[in-house]
């Protein structure tokens, strides 16, 4: 009889992980509240009391130490981003907005540079997740896919059959030790119109793109190198040189992520799915926000429902309208409904149109 | 031949014309730019750079002389009505309110003692005028009904079908020197509703209450010793001894000059109407107000429009609702379509439900 050997402890697959928080863009569709130099993640939008940054900061560093997660952000909101986490070790400014590939593959090839095992992550800083642990359990499984070579995704499994995001059709079970969960990705897709939603929700096989894409840096790079060969050389060359930033950044290919990496390795059966079943919310425009939070508890409604938010403590007074959505800041008002909720963003346009930059 | 010999000059009829402007009423309708402490009448709704109160005064001033006017007005608005009337001389402050017919009646009778031939005017502090020509016409033609011993009103000439409004029914032509225009009055009545409102205005034969009287002094006080005895007895009492106010006053029987006079006294047949053909809007609501002054010029509408104020230059943006009205004060935004204006009421009714008496 021989003595049972017991087997070598499974390696965390979160020892070698670092985070990417790309912190851009504008929220237009939440103006007045999100503003050009207060934009949407530097927002505590929910009324939890955290910025969305913070809320993406906080539920990363039960993942990992705070000296593995890295903040890509443009000049104009690096100040705010450094007050609001004042533990952040890893802040990378751009020169200016070149989309998420050239902004994740920088911190990415950073990364590389000094930890050629490292596993990455990117989690955009302005969305809302319900339930960290399920997070936390999804992020797991995607790093051990990453540790087998692959690109994974978290896809969100949807609650309605919304027109607002783009679908992951996945495919068959995949066998890696540490992502018993995880599918093949057959396709991603464009937002698709209602009805296509309703039947990509009805087969079970759908679930939402929420931009989370871990793989190891090296990986990364390699299929960069292959699909976007300028764009690879010039982030290697930032990573290597911090002087070229200034130079070489402007010519970086601007293309997202999902067009550059996931959807031309996913027709290389490469690209990986583990489903998040946690709730999530990208706050896309007011209708998303008056899922996550109340009204001002004093606001008053006559015959009348809906959102009503005052950023200044004052009183606001509804007679005679339903699902309506009213907010007032320091210096505007807007009043609007649910249903003409993305049309919001046409109100900055117009003010910017008419010269009115300090209200934009 | 005789020498033909000429007509005495006929009598100018405002020559002993007083105006009595009772300046009361809490304008809720109008909330949050009318508030208790800062009511419709001493605020500049209409965006003509004057208040409703002064803009009465101005309108009087082109007829008689300061001197000649007078205002009755409750404690708490009296210091502001002193502000906005620097030329005021003759200010009546209530202890309490007692509806209008105390209010007119002690300023009739405090002129009376002065000047028993008086004849006087009654007029809203908070209703819009637009045609002071017109205003004018009219008040002389009431005048001289007043001077031949008549009580006279003037009656709008409708515009709309309005059913917000009380209506004057008139009778046959009279046959007065100095009121070429003149009718007996039939009846008042109430606001009708939308059918009986329509049967009015086609006939011609029926006009608004704006609640405009002219009478002589000496005639009003004779139909007050009949018809409200004791009410007249108080008056009498206060206007001779200005240290019976505190105690008489709150014994003076609260009623509307309507009740008390026009409607008994047309019922005896003394009382006639003088065609009013100006513009009138007593702005008894955010619709009513709407037909008055235009939006913000830097309102942003985006398949909208509607009415939208903010008395502190910010900026409001309406998305996707139409009629609607939205105004916005230092501490408040109400919202609501012209539709419901008359429910608006309700809010401060609410706030001083919740105890929140800093906001009604």
């Amino acid at each position: 009889m021989t003595t049972p050997h017991a087997d070598p402890p499974p390696r965390d697959p979160l020892e070698s992980f670092h985070a990417i928080i790309p912190a851009g863009g504008a929220g237009t569709r939440l103006w007045p509240l999100s503003r050009r130099d207060r934009p949407k993640f530097l927002i505590d939008l929910d009324g939890s009391g955290r910025s969305l940054v913070q809320q993406t900061w906080d539920r990363l560093l039960r993942l990992i130490p705070a000296e593995r997660i890295h903040v890509v952000t443009g000049a104009a909101h690096a100040a705010a981003i450094s007050e609001q986490l004042p533990d952040l070790q890893h802040l990378l400014v751009e020169p200016s907005a070149r989309d998420s590939m050239p902004a994740i593959g920088w911190a990415a090839a950073v990364i590389h540079a000094t930890d050629p095992d490292a596993v990455v992550g990117s989690f955009a800083a302005d969305h809302v997740i319900g339930d960290d642990e399920a997070f936390a359990a999804a992020v797991r499984e995607a790093a051990a896919l990453a540790a087998a070579g692959l690109v994974a995704t978290v896809g969100i499994t949807p609650t309605t059959a919304s027109t607002a995001f783009g679908y992951i059709e996945s495919g068959d079970p995949l066998d890696i030790a540490g992502a018993p969960h995880a599918r093949a990705i057959t396709t991603f897709v464009e937002k698709p119109d209602s009805a296509t939603a309703e039947h990509y929700v009805q087969t079970g096989r759908f679930s939402w793109n929420a931009g989370m894409f871990v793989t190891r840096t090296a990986v990364l790079l390699d299929h960069l190198a292959r699909l976007q060969p300028t764009l690879h050389a010039g982030l290697v060359e930032i990573a290597g040189d911090a002087d070229a930033l200034a130079r070489v950044w402007p010519t970086l290919t601007p293309i997202a992520i999902d067009h550059a990496i996931a959807e031309p390795v996913s027709r290389e059966g490469a690209m990986t799915v583990v489903p998040g079943t946690f709730s999530w919310n990208d706050i896309g425009d007011f209708a998303a926000l008056a899922t996550l939070r109340d009204s001002d508890a004093g606001a008053v409604w006559i015959d009348a429902d809906g959102l009503a938010i005052s950023d200044d403590d004052t009183v606001i007074a509804v007679v005679g309208l339903h699902d309506v959505v009213v907010v007032r800041t320091r210096d505007a008002v807007l009043v609007t409904t649910r249903e003409h909720a993305q049309q919001v963003k046409q109100v900055p346009a117009a003010l910017k149109a008419a010269g009115r930059e300090n209200l934009v």
